[in-house]
């Protein structure tokens, strides 16, 4: 089973390459401010540079948040260039907290490249990370709309219990005892937070009407839990071409994802065999990944983590029928909604 | 030859005990917003509480950029109960440096204690820093001030600069080869730029006049080399249970600090001396310690680093006498700027 037999594959939406067009010249602007020791790293990390510093045009990021961001604009009836602020400003928290979760997890591999760590060290990446939060408050703090500080608190809280999310997510490691329900908090701190600031900073920074706020950011966090289980899903069952990432990666690391926590709360025998082999010390072996991985579909823990992006995917769909939002884009979130969870990548 | 050859030892000012009398509670607050994974690790970093999560009164920070925020609203004739978010903001951001840099430094002790990366892992500190920053921003934007959007601006401006100082110092790191006016740059912003802004950020958030919010912090950011100098002879003549640190712990570290920076510049025998011992790969015995420490000497490296703080201490002083400012306060500013160069820990 594949997330494709939920939803057929579909082009990406047009509202990502939108983004990457507007956002792109954006972030390049903010990046050229930052020194040149700190550039190199932020540049690289976003493909535009190889590791010599080179100019290169690798794979980066979808740019998913910046185009909800815009969306979100044009959903209160605003011209999409007055949400480029915001635009760029999460796609930098974004990127802060890439740059740092790959050095906690020590992953050496994203987008099918090495991650900048395992290219310039943990501290000029550490420092990398660092310079994009108060550069992401720059790029805000410089757009003309009133609303620049209610937006630059809503990415500051959002950025926070994205940290907080991370913190919880640590503490949950080399654990085999964590409930489903945990789990779920976990995610919608770590994954949601920023999606429903995503979601909803462009109709906060054009100043849309509060409601209309706050349904957008609805509609983000559910959106948020959805890309969360699909991530974990793609950890697991995912194409490692397609991914970047050695298949099973979050099985070898024994991350606490969603399809593991299922997995490991199941009482009958394959939840035991699954917890003894997460509890095992040494790397696992090509045939305990195997063995691990159909341990989880005994478990039903692939089908249940599918079900759960379902899930969140229908609620998030909901809350977009809630307010009186431009139908085009409200058409344009639902596809990208759709497309996220229906991804391979 | 010690500091104290040069300013009599004098007691702590009395600015530093009420910016802790003042400050502490606002902090306190601030952490109690924290997630209960960041708290303990920022409670433990400010000796709140014990690796163990009981409270306890250990040794924490000098409070001296929250002081210098104080003063600097009196400075301009403004009450110090209206610089409190921006003494809390600074010491936030402050100790999101410290909690980084001991990760990327590998340092394992700082103030007699074990630094946090130790108690509690890589992860969870560098989250606990992370969220300082974000944490800053919301304690500066809860301040009724206009000028807070002013102020948040300008602290994110030196955080971004601290940054970047820290990654310039990185880069530095395991060269011999660093000219003396780079280390200043280097310092100057890793250094200089926060406490410039800690030295002027009361007075900005009280709206006081730009001209004397311009001289504060230029008292502030030569305050910060001379800080920085004196820390870096600390680091090699520092007496080890005051500084909480190693005897020469730069020396067996080899950072590149303001006395070694020198001493490797020497031309004569003693610098390749000194080159040679820091191009070492292998740890250095204790006897190579103690030579190391003579070749410093023998270079004029300990006496020229003295110097630079001596003038940079001077240089302070003299912004001090440009602003149209409160005597009482300038007097106060101006024995925190002694004490900082005089201290022994």
């Amino acid at each position: 089973m594949t997330t494709a037999d939920t939803h057929a594959a579909e082009p990406a939406p047009k509202s990502l390459a939108r983004a990457r067009m507007l956002v792109g010249p954006a972030l390049a602007a903010a990046s050229a401010t930052l020194s040149p020791e700190l550039r190199r790293v932020v540049e690289y990390h976003w493909g535009w540079q190889d590791a010599d510093g080179k100019p290169a045009a690798q794979r980066g990021g979808k740019l998913l948040r910046p185009a909800l961001a815009l969306l979100s604009a044009e959903a209160v009836g605003q011209p999409v260039e007055r949400a480029l602020a915001a635009a760029a400003a999460l796609e930098l928290i974004h990127d802060f907290t890439l740059l740092h979760d790959d050095v906690m997890d020590r992953d050496r591999e994203r987008r099918g490249r090495a991650t900048a760590w395992a290219v310039f060290g943990i501290g000029p990446a550490l420092c990398a990370g660092d310079a994009l939060v108060p550069l992401a408050q720059r790029v805000l703090l410089a757009d003309e709309s009133p609303a620049r500080v209610a937006a630059l608190a809503a990415l500051a809280d959002a950025t926070e219990t994205v940290i907080a999310g991370q913190a919880l997510d640590l503490a949950f490691e080399g654990r085999c005892d964590i409930a489903v329900a945990d789990y779920v908090r976990m995610a919608s701190m770590k994954t949601g937070a920023l999606l429903g600031c995503a979601a909803s900073l462009g109709a906060l920074l054009t100043e849309g009407p509060p409601e209309a706020v706050e349904a957008l950011a609805e509609f983000g966090r559910s959106l948020g839990l959805a890309f969360q289980a699909v991530d974990d899903w793609l950890g697991i069952w995912g194409d490692p071409v397609r991914v970047g990432k050695p298949a099973a990666s979050d099985l070898r690391q024994r991350k606490a994802s969603l399809p593991i926590v299922i997995g490991a709360a199941h009482e009958g025998a394959a939840g035991t065999e699954l917890r003894a082999l997460l509890a095992q010390r040494e790397p696992l072996s090509e045939r305990e990944v195997a063995r691990g991985v159909a341990l989880l579909e005994a478990t039903d823990a692939e089908a249940r983590t599918l079900e759960l992006a379902r899930r969140e995917l229908e609620r998030a769909l909901a809350s977009l029928e809630r307010g009186a939002f431009e139908p085009v884009a409200r058409e344009a979130l639902r596809e990208l909604a759709v497309f996220v969870v229906a991804r391979e990548s």
